[in-house]
């Protein structure tokens, strides 16, 4: 379907909006003219927040978080358990896994995993500074909790092969049914999984 | 769910996101990380296609659809119908309108429809502005295409009274069973009004 712009301008907009990962073109229209329809103030303070944030953001020098600082606000605490490091994909796993307050270590953010259909190899994640941080000393655990995808595999298993050589216990988070799941509705390997990974009753609740 | 964002940037461009309509946080966050990932170039093109709309947009000072000049290019397309007016909410209609390329007449935006609820009176649209045109002579038919609620019966109510005085057709959209639409599941009211003003079943198919 072609779509005719009565507006140059307008038809800008929307293209830009149409770029947006899941914005289709309706979409992108319907986005557009509501911004529209808000104050010219409104309109700036968006403009402004996105391309501020490009033209400053920092990613911290420790874990390669996002950080407004060098060192990200996790990283400083001094109430975290310096000697963990839960290596994960992106920023949004550091706060899905900070929103459920079970770990209190620091992050290694990678910046994405190893895909090669993509182009994406290990020299273009953080894996090396990982390395680094390993090899100065004082962690004694590498939790890994990548996706469960064929690419996240590959990764875990090359971070795997590359703390090898040092004295750090390499442990990924616990794969097995979800909470609330119904077991005859879970897939296979799942199933096999949780069954190999069998933890003990009143160890699994504190008992 | 508290989110805790680890920049103050990163917050706020999600907090600009997340205020654009059908967009909640999660995924705020999902396009504000997209555009990190753009090159600066590609922020900056973003951030400016919508700043410079909002600050340089003009409505067409006939028919107040969003245009690039004083008159937009249905208006000023020599090959309309100049005496044929159709009314609609928004843009979005006069697009849609136009793709089915059944209208060669011109349109008339009234920039919403009359709705006590968010405050928006007749005042508030661009009424005057269709009564003025009509006054000016040279229109045979008022053709209201609103949508079929009761906000867009209470307007066209309202413009209908306001065009009385004036020797002018005015006419609405067919309202009926939609094309591949089955009967059985047809809602009562809209299968009584496609009874009520069935067509010839000539005239329907220009036999």
């Amino acid at each position: 379907m072609i779509q005719k712009y009565p507006s140059v301008l307008l038809e800008n907009a929307v293209n830009e909006f149409a770029k947006l990962p899941g914005v289709g073109r309706k979409t992108a229209l319907r986005l557009v003219l509501h911004m529209l329809r808000q104050s010219e103030n409104s309109v700036e303070s968006f403009s402004s927040a996105i391309l501020t944030l490009k033209k400053e953001v920092k990613y911290c020098k420790s874990c390669y978080n996002i950080s407004d600082d060098d060192i990200c606000p996790i990283c400083a605490n001094p109430a975290r358990n310096k000697s963990q490091i839960c290596v994960v994909e992106n920023i949004k796993e550091v706060m899905a896994i900070e929103n459920t307050s079970q770990f209190k270590g620091l992050y290694h953010v990678l910046g994405g995993i190893i895909s090669p259909i993509d182009g994406i190899g290990p020299g273009d994640l953080q894996i090396e500074s990982l390395v680094d941080r390993i090899s100065r000393g004082g962690i004694d655990e590498v939790i890994l909790a990548l996706s469960t995808t064929m690419e996240g595999d590959t990764t875990n298993f090359y971070i795997y092969k590359k703390l090898a050589p040092f004295d750090v216990k390499v442990t990924m988070i616990a794969r097995g049914i979800s909470i609330g799941d119904e077991i005859e509705y879970a897939d296979e390997i799942t199933l096999g999984r949780s069954i190999i990974n069998r933890t003990l009753f009143n160890e699994s609740f504190n008992l």
